[in-house]
Formats: C-alpha cells, structure tokens, sequence
C-alpha cells in the first residue's frame, strides 16, 4: 500500500468549466497505479470541482448558465470586495464540490463513459488554480 | 491495511430517491470489515448520491420536488438531445453527489441515526445505475 | 500506513457557519501526521459540512442569507413534523456536503489561504453536531 501526491495549476480565462479529465489520467497512468482511490482537492473558494457529461460541449454552457442564474451577480450581497462576481463565486462552489473522489480498479479509473473532471472557475478574471492530487492504494 | 470494490447495480424506475443503504451494509458485513472509509461512486452524470433523512417517507418526496422546482424541465437549455428530462439531470447531479465517503469504526458504519444513502434519479425512464464501492482499511 | 479516528462534538446556537478548521489542526497535529487523507463525515441530515472564505466574516453572512432564499422555510413543504425549518434543512443539506476530504502532504492540510472548513447549522433550536474525522496515511 503506498500513497502519492501531484498538483496541477490550471490556467483559467474568465468563468465556465475546463476539463482536466487528461491530466488527471496522465498522472495516474505515470505513477503506474493499480488499485485505489484518487482525491482531487481544489485550494480555493471561488473555483470548484465537478464531474459531469463531457461528450456534447452544449451540456457545460447550460451548466455555466444555470449557475448564473441560480447564483446571480446582482444578488443582495454584503460581500463584495473583488466586484460582484466575488460572492456568488463562493457561493457556486459551495453548491458544488471542493473535492471529488474516483475509485481505481484494475488501472482503470472509473469514471462512466460519459463522466469528465472539471475545473469549475466562478471568476471573471484570469487565474491559476491550484488542484491538489491525492492517491492512495497499490 | 486492505482494499475491496464492489459493484451495484441499481434498477430505477423514474425520477425520485432509491435508498441502497442495506446494500452497502450487506457488503461491508460481508467483507467483514473493521475500521476504514468506505467510498461510493456513481458512474453517471444523470443519477447522483445523497445522504438523507429515511424515517420519514415524505422527506425524499419533497426533496424531489424541491429539486423540480429549481432545476426545471423548462429551464432555457441548449442541450436536450436526450428530452427535456436530459440538462436538469445533469443540474441536479451536479447540485448533489457523484461520490460520498463514510467512515466505518469498530465495524459501524457511522451513518447517523436517521441519515440513508440513496441514489437519486434524475431522468424519466427506467435504467440501472451503476454504482462502484471501494472500501480501505482493516 | 496507518488510521485515526476521532469524533467533534460542535454546539450551535441557530442557523448559520460555525467554523471548525482549527479544531481539525488540532487533532491532526496531536496525531502527529505526516501524510495522508482526512475525512470529515458530519452523522446529521440538517446540518451539513462546507469549504468556505474564512476572512471577512461577511461571506458567511451572504452565504447563509443566500440558503434561506434558496431554500426557504415558506415552501411547499409535505414534511414539517419538527417546524418550518425542518424540511428546508434536509435540503440546505443535500445542496452542501456531509463529508469532505482534504490531503495533507509533508505535515500540512492542503487547504487554501482563504478556506475554512465550517458546521452549517441549518435549524433555528440549540444543537450538538457530531462530525467524525478519520485519517488513513502515514
């Protein structure tokens, strides 16, 4: 039993997802895993993680127009030191993951055949996100 | 220190919650294990995992009402390949779980009193749900 | 490779963030970790669990008040057996988390500068959440 760790910095160019489903698996494929469990953490609160569809690029535009809407930028927030697009930046992370596990088994991390890892970035700006990797098994 | 997986296969028959609770303790019982962390994932972006309140049946009712309410069919969605039932699937997994993790102490899963594990059901018609458990520990 | 187990008992007094980040360091570095993977498993169904900005103390603030616009206590709601406050909690809960995982890599957890990690307390009466940590790592 042994454990290993990676970070990935993802570049970001203003809000929506951006899929790190390549990285991920190129990690665990170098490391030579067989059995395990993977954690992906991300260090941040304005940024999160998610797993949904990655075949048709429609289904991450109405994910990041969803959440526009359901955690809009002129909502009554107390909170707004970086801009507008500050608080509702937390508060989308909250309704989705800061870290997301990934059982391993046999080589094969298994995600269904539908399933890519996201980097959900909730800011305007550019930015570098910070994805701690952790991995533990045989 | 040991692994085990396991596989479920969760037949659903229409939107709501599906509890596989006594599943998942058939197999840690099974597997006779002690103290570790058991991992649940679910290998789809349409159905999700939630842990909720199971003594009251009209809990998981209005959870899924809830659930209609601010991830409507009619929302303005791009992608509707599958039916109008298709994008507010993915919302809604992406509003809850793809993998939970519960701790198991001196052979109790620690599962609060009322808390059960469910997979929730986001699309209309019948499917089976796959489900990957992962077990580490002694 | 080993495990720890240990068990917080947080007291709430009505909704909102109460943070637990450095009751978790506490334990943690009482255990004398190195490396490995801590999990936090709240055993309640209206209280959950959340990453969140830890510096300006508006952010919680926003976040609780956005919760209660989101989910709030005048929906139609079918179960309200313990108040208007009950239903709304079980789904301010599935909208959250009721574990998290964070790595810890060289002695230190991988939060971010601006994470906390934080009870949301969900119902208005007085509570004592338990919230489970295990660790598995050397």
């Amino acid at each position: 039993m042994r454990q290993a760790f990676h970070a990935l910095s993802i570049p970001t160019s203003g809000k929506g997802l951006y899929e790190i489903t390549r990285e991920l698996r190129a990690w665990l494929s170098n490391e030579g895993v067989r059995d395990g469990l993977v954690t992906l953490y991300i260090r941040h609160t304005s940024a999160s993680l998610l797993i949904t569809e990655n075949a048709d690029p429609d289904v991450v535009k109405d994910m990041a127009a969803y959440f526009e809407r359901v955690a809009p930028e002129d909502g009554p927030y107390i909170h707004d030191a970086e801009g507008p697009d500050d608080m509702p930046a937390h508060i989308r992370s909250a309704l989705t993951q800061t870290h997301l596990s990934v059982p391993i088994e046999k080589g094969a991390l298994q995600l269904g055949t539908w399933q890519g890892v996201f980097v959900f970035e909730h800011r305007r700006d550019p930015h570098r996100r910070g994805v701690k990797l952790h991995f533990i098994g045989e």
